[in-house]
């Protein structure tokens, strides 16, 4: 048998391609790929999140980015692909390597399907400029992937009124309005997210993610949702149907693209449309590229989502909090690893009634591992946890309510003086970005140094987000906002009923990481003769660990804002504890 | 006699013009325009620093913005110019008012070298869209201003090396080789600040702002230096040939960019830049649009300048305290009015060998006159100063070895608790931004909220930027930093050797206003393998008024920053005082 390298450069040949590039996407740019789309996995062998796959007949190459050098170099090691450090100096775009290693005449192939339009437009003016031919309905994956898994077709279900707070038919009118004001006529509609959000419908197509396959066209009356209509029960079918929405086979888009009229203005999110998509459109259709409407509305919880949220993390609380006294009980006593204190987590957050899911993968990382950012463990590196050093759990769940994302990094053992430092310096952002009062209008930008500042102030800083928004039983990573010093695209003001998270973290490889993550609601705080100010309400409730914090570094006021939410903690979480375990949070969450 | 306005309809109808706009500002769109071009002002008698003037043969109206519209409106009263204010609801920009108000074959008119080119292009392309003529040339100012104010022609003089600190031939050389990597043949430079700085020369055309009127065509051998030659010395003339500038007359530069050979790059900024000078370079030339290399370069101070800075905030802040003592110990027993008391400040200022002038008319506000943020004391608005309320005194100085620029607020008398919260409030922000400390590659945008945070906590807010760069002897506001939380399209990051004010202020219309400001040299702080860290030296050393404060609102923290700053008031200025002075200093910076 070939390798799955030499059986794309079988087909590669046989298509009369000379390049070949496989993106790590569905075709809807999501965050998570579900297995269906690991084709860059299955010809690579590379499991990281993210990477592209450029595969001439002689040279093969994968460009990946920072996160993801280690674990790339391990696993692409004999597999004759090149490892292309993204960033590092010397090392080439994808962009700039193709320019330089097309010849004119050549065929360049890709399925434009998993190319969003931004980038399958630059390869597109690339190939222009050289006199490359371009072949973007190349799907080499469905001719050498013979085990592939199917498209995932997992059951679509209503999200009910009591929790979405806003009728699927008032979201459509709402919508509707927004894409007239611009001038629109039809609004096609690609990222999942939203199309979910917007229907009041939840699947189970992307892990962790409760969406479903789909795109929608949004109609000025009326609309079409192309989706695998087997995802869908009877009374889905006729709900939708009532609202005005016709279900049609979800390869039909291309063709519904296809078939827009001359004088039809058809608004599309041109950082979330596949570029197959958007080529689908014929020339003379009036092409608006704008960000979805659907972003703010969905990123701007509604009173009931509120409550929701408000559940959901007093339901996470006393699970964390139950771990909390789990672990640091137990830990050097009982058997404990990282993914079985993983899995008595989940156990715990079973319990409550209103648990559906992970919102994503759970990171536990102790001692070193802690360290490393994007770790989550496997079979292969889960690690003993003793009664000493760190355990960063960043774990976080879908509830019929809402959905939440924690971090809390605890102490098993005596810490060194400099781990206390850090912590607490940790803990001093976590605490004085959550207590802003700011002007509406401010972004993330404008907070951040909250955050971060405690860590500045030390020489020492973290390079990540402080901040990313959440979706309501959706993504846990959403947009237009976050939280981040240096300049973005997409900055999105922050609005009252935005949920964002709150993480600083530190980070000593080898050694260990810390880092600490409140959700927190934006909530209006008052309106003066001097504008509208903006605050926020945190959502999750688990008490920090008392254990690992230097109340000396603490100034009066982040001591008040310590005590306040350790108060707050334990009136909302102990009536829900057993007598041990309240007692035992009693004296976590004593005053400092 | 006809009006100015008469006067210039005649003109317009004698050179066939149907409408004629009138803006304000030099050849050079610098910040403050010389008496030769304050031809608004002439035709309207409004006084204002911002606003354009339009005049049709029925209509005339004066666009400007917030500050100005009580000024404005008395102004105007009678003159039969409409009040067009900026920003309120159903005005027109002027643009939008062009647009609407031109016909196909009319002729609107202007004097390009007064209009910046990116306003001169949107007149241009509006033009084109309406059928309408443009004349760029038409300088009514000359036909109809008989007793116009002469062109300055005050004379330039050396800036010395020792307090330069870089050679006049070694910035050539930077700026050549700048100009060079971006592949560019020429620098056009015509913001003078810039050529001042670039030259190592001041002069005197413009009021508190030391530079002479001239363009700089910089090639990369040599040079032409556009400029008034009886300004120049021969001794100057001199020492420009030997670094190979040649002098021609000021307005040659029109002709000098019309023979620019069609093989030649010219780099120019089209921020500064006026539309004539672009319009005059001929097609085939190739324009490249960049800010001009200097802005960076004269930005950061070199160790001269930084010393020299020093020395100069020595000098202000003994003239500042003295003067503080003076008006705290005689407000209410001396007859004192705004005016007078600017005078004495003068007078202690010019007690210093090295001061050289006011780096911006000096605002010396009362009382309720505290509030107006642009108030500067006219003989109609002199008030007289009792031992009651604040004084707000925003003045600052140009010493031969730096540029000065200070607010404080002082209590005259007995406050009420919300003045001293108000007055506290400020004093928080002021001291909170000057402690940060930053990773490299923060903008203001970042760092702003430190500074208002405290005003934001209260409801409170103010409507001005926190912060502006400080020219060295040339203007006391300079590109490209800025620190305000809205996002502006020239906010560059902060780096070590920039000099930026840090002001917060609150203002209580009819009331009273408080503004705190001291100049902060931006200094690296620390590298460590997290990045290199910057933070601010403050160099302001005049005390905050005890008198004001309410040390309960302060936080620990906030306390040790002003103890630790008023110690080093007192040991820096105290040995330069009279006892008396010297023992008033010690008790109102003893700690709190």
């Amino acid at each position: 048998m070939p390798t799955p390298l030499q059986a794309l450069r079988d087909a590669m040949a046989q298509n009369a391609i000379d390049a070949y590039i496989i993106p790590t996407a569905d075709y809807h740019n999501s965050e998570y790929v579900g297995d269906h789309f690991a084709f860059r996995e299955y010809v690579s062998g590379f499991t990281g999140s993210a990477g592209t796959l450029l595969v001439f007949p002689g040279w093969a190459g994968l460009w990946t980015d920072g996160r993801y050098f280690l674990q790339a170099e391990r696993q692409l090691e004999g597999a004759g692909i090149r490892l292309m450090k993204m960033g590092e100096p010397g090392v080439p775009t994808l962009e700039g390597f193709l320019k330089d290693s097309l010849q004119s005449g050549q065929t360049l192939a890709f399925d434009g399907r998993c190319v969003p339009a931004g980038t399958g437009r630059k390869y597109f003016a690339l190939a222009k400029r050289k006199g490359v031919k371009i072949m973007d309905r190349a799907d080499l994956a469905s001719e050498i992937w013979l085990d592939r898994p199917p498209l995932s077709c997992a059951p679509v279900w209503e999200m009910p009124l009591e929790y979405a707070g806003e009728s699927r038919r008032d979201k459509l009118e709402r919508v509707r309005a927004a894409v007239k004001k611009e001038g629109a006529d039809t609004l096609l509609l690609t990222a999942l997210e939203d199309i979910a959000w917007l229907l009041n419908l939840r699947g189970g197509d992307v892990d962790c993610t409760p969406v479903f396959l789909s795109y929608l066209a949004l109609e000025q009356s009326g609309g079409v949702l192309f989706a695998q209509p087997a995802a869908f029960s009877q009374d889905i079918r006729e709900a939708l149907a009532e609202d005005g929405i016709r279900l049609q086979p979800y390869d039909n888009v291309y063709s519904y693209a296809n078939r827009l009229k001359r004088d039809h203005t058809v608004m599309l999110d041109p950082g979330r449309v596949n570029v197959r998509l958007l080529t689908s459109i014929p020339t003379g259709v009036k092409v608006l590229e704008k960000p979805d409407p659907t972003l703010v509305m969905k990123a701007v919880k509604n009173e009931t989502e509120r409550k929701g949220f408000r559940k959901a993390h007093l339901e996470d609380g006393i699970a964390l909090t139950r771990f909390m006294y789990w672990i640091k009980t137990n830990a050097g006593k009982l058997p404990i690893t990282e993914r079985s204190a993983a899995e008595h987590l989940e156990g715990l957050r079973k319990a409550a009634p209103d648990y559906l899911m992970p919102s994503f993968d759970p990171v536990l990382a102790y001692g070193p591992n802690s360290a490393v950012i994007h770790y989550s463990p496997t079979p292969e590196t889960d690690t003993e946890i003793k009664a000493e050093s760190f355990l960063l759990a960043d774990t976080g769940g879908h509830y019929e309510t809402g959905t939440t994302d924690c971090t809390r990094t605890y102490a098993l053992g005596p810490l060194t003086r400099e781990q206390k430092t850090h912590y607490t310096a940790v803990l001093r952002g976590t605490l004085g970005l959550a207590a802003a009062r700011f002007k509406k209008g401010c972004t993330g930008a404008n907070l951040d140094i909250l955050a971060r500042q405690p860590l500045w102030e030390l020489g020492l800083a973290f390079n990540h987000g402080t901040g990313h928004g959440v979706g309501s039983i959706l993504s846990v990573h959403e947009g237009p906002q976050r939280i981040h010093w240096k300049p973005a695209a997409e900055n999105a003001s922050l609005e009252a009923g935005m949920v964002t998270s709150d993480e600083p973290g530190l980070y000593f490889p080898g050694e260990y990481g810390i880092r600490l993550e409140n959700l927190m609601l934006c909530t209006e705080d008052r309106t003066t003769d001097y504008g509208t100010f903006l605050s926020f309400e945190t959502l999750t409730l688990t008490p920090f660990d008392p254990d690992a914090v230097d109340p000396s570094m603490l100034t009066e006021r982040e001591k008040a804002l310590l005590n306040a939410y350790h108060t707050r903690v334990y009136e909302t979480i102990s009536p829900h504890l057993s007598p041990e375990e309240a007692a035992w949070l009693k004296t976590v969450t004593r005053p400092v």
